[in-house]
């Protein structure tokens, strides 16, 4: 049987200077790239994987692949839409490791952020391991979009003695963790209005790069903006990547 | 009043190669790096800080300003503890600040992982200037002994539609989250021994250097194993840097 040999990249979340020399080392040794097309940011986020490439490889001994990732359906319950959606997306990931892949070439996916922090390439290439492909792979950690917030606040995640969790939206609605801040990302429905509690927000829209819009302070006072500006920024590029860190202002202070 | 410029730098954690383009660049462009000699981490640290500047600074323009951090108390409350301590380094930044910077320099500190988490930095430069003093500064996002830990045993941190908490071991004590799944950093006393779930465990120390030792399953099998390998690393490199990912085997697989 054929080994795959692949690396799954993290390229960082938003400036193309977040890679990391590791990353570098490792894109220059790729022989094909799995690029995904998906969703509305399909054409900037692809433009910003292919820039990556020539920014920082400097040979041409690689090439190309794209492939289109199916939207989610959002029309049944939320695990079974994501079980169809991974399954889909296996399929995909095993046609491209079988036909595009030879025994002599190291492939490699290119992870926004992290692969670790809500992101399904790990999963996907460990279930096709688990159904018997052959394939040897590295991780390459990368900065996540929840340390890019909190560097360009200049602001730490943690207070001094207490849990930070990570969040999706849809979690957060079922309320705040007893202890601790929160970063939310993905969300997609306002979920930091109306909370029932005194907070404060660190919001972050396109983090690190040139559009990049920031708010801080009391979340009462400006929820109303940041929706504003969330509306406005997805009318006009046609995609948002935001997120943002909630902290109780009642909490003693660090 | 004299204006201090600053970055705070995260370097990765673990591998040198870990650190960012950004980062390199600014390196490149620091005169004073601020050198903290700190407990029993004091050689390999340092010495570590020191080999980054010099592997990935290509001039000489630079001077090192080695600095003592004291240990902090643990003989009263944990809060108090912290807040005594936290004044002891608020007052040595500020001399620093005051005496080696220069209106024409620029000066860095170099904290390792992400200086946004588990990290005093931010907060202490904060502080000083809540006090008055005119600081500008940018912070640099590095990759966490989080995203490493997660990269090398190439897991994903969070479960689908779960979220994900990092944490303290005095904190697990109190017991784990609700939901999801948790890192916990900065065990000194064997947290993860008997805890009252039937748990898988990702553990790492040294995560990302030569040094490196991973062990990965279930947490009752491997909780002896795990402490007599904190115990032997502590005894024979005289400190432990590790950290690991909890997870609940009973929760649905992803």
């Amino acid at each position: 049987m054929t080994r795959r040999r692949l690396k799954v990249i993290g390229i960082g979340a938003g400036n193309p200077e977040y890679i990391t020399i590791q990353a570098v080392k490792a894109l220059q040794q790729v022989t094909t790239f799995f690029i995904p097309l998906k969703g509305d940011d399909k054409a900037d986020l692809h433009l910003l994987r292919r820039e990556i490439c020539e920014r920082y490889i400097d040979h041409d001994r690689y090439r190309m692949v794209d492939f289109d990732i199916p939207d989610r359906a959002r029309d049944g319950a939320y695990r079974s839409d994501v079980s169809d959606w991974r399954a889909a997306v296996r399929a995909i990931y095993l046609r491209l490791l079988t036909e595009e892949l030879g025994e002599t070439d190291l492939g490699a996916f290119l992870v926004w952020g992290d692969p670790s922090l809500y992101d399904g390439t790990i999963g996907i290439i460990e279930d096709l391991r688990a159904a018997g492909m052959e394939i040897e792979y590295e991780v390459i950690p990368g900065i996540s979009s929840v340390s890019a917030l909190a560097a360009r606040h200049r602001v730490a995640l943690n207070r001094i003695g207490q849990p930070f969790t990570v969040m999706s939206a849809r979690q957060l609605e079922k309320g705040l963790p007893e202890e601790g801040n929160v970063v939310v990302m993905l969300d997609t429905r306002d979920a930091y209005r109306d909370l029932d509690a005194d907070l404060d927000i660190h919001w972050g829209a396109y983090v690190g790069t040139e559009d990049e819009i920031l708010r801080a302070g009391r979340l009462s006072d400006l929820q109303d903006e940041i929706t504003d500006l969330r509306k406005k920024a997805r009318a006009e590029k046609g995609w948002i990547m935001d997120s943002y860190l909630l902290s109780r202002r009642s909490d003693p202070k660090d």
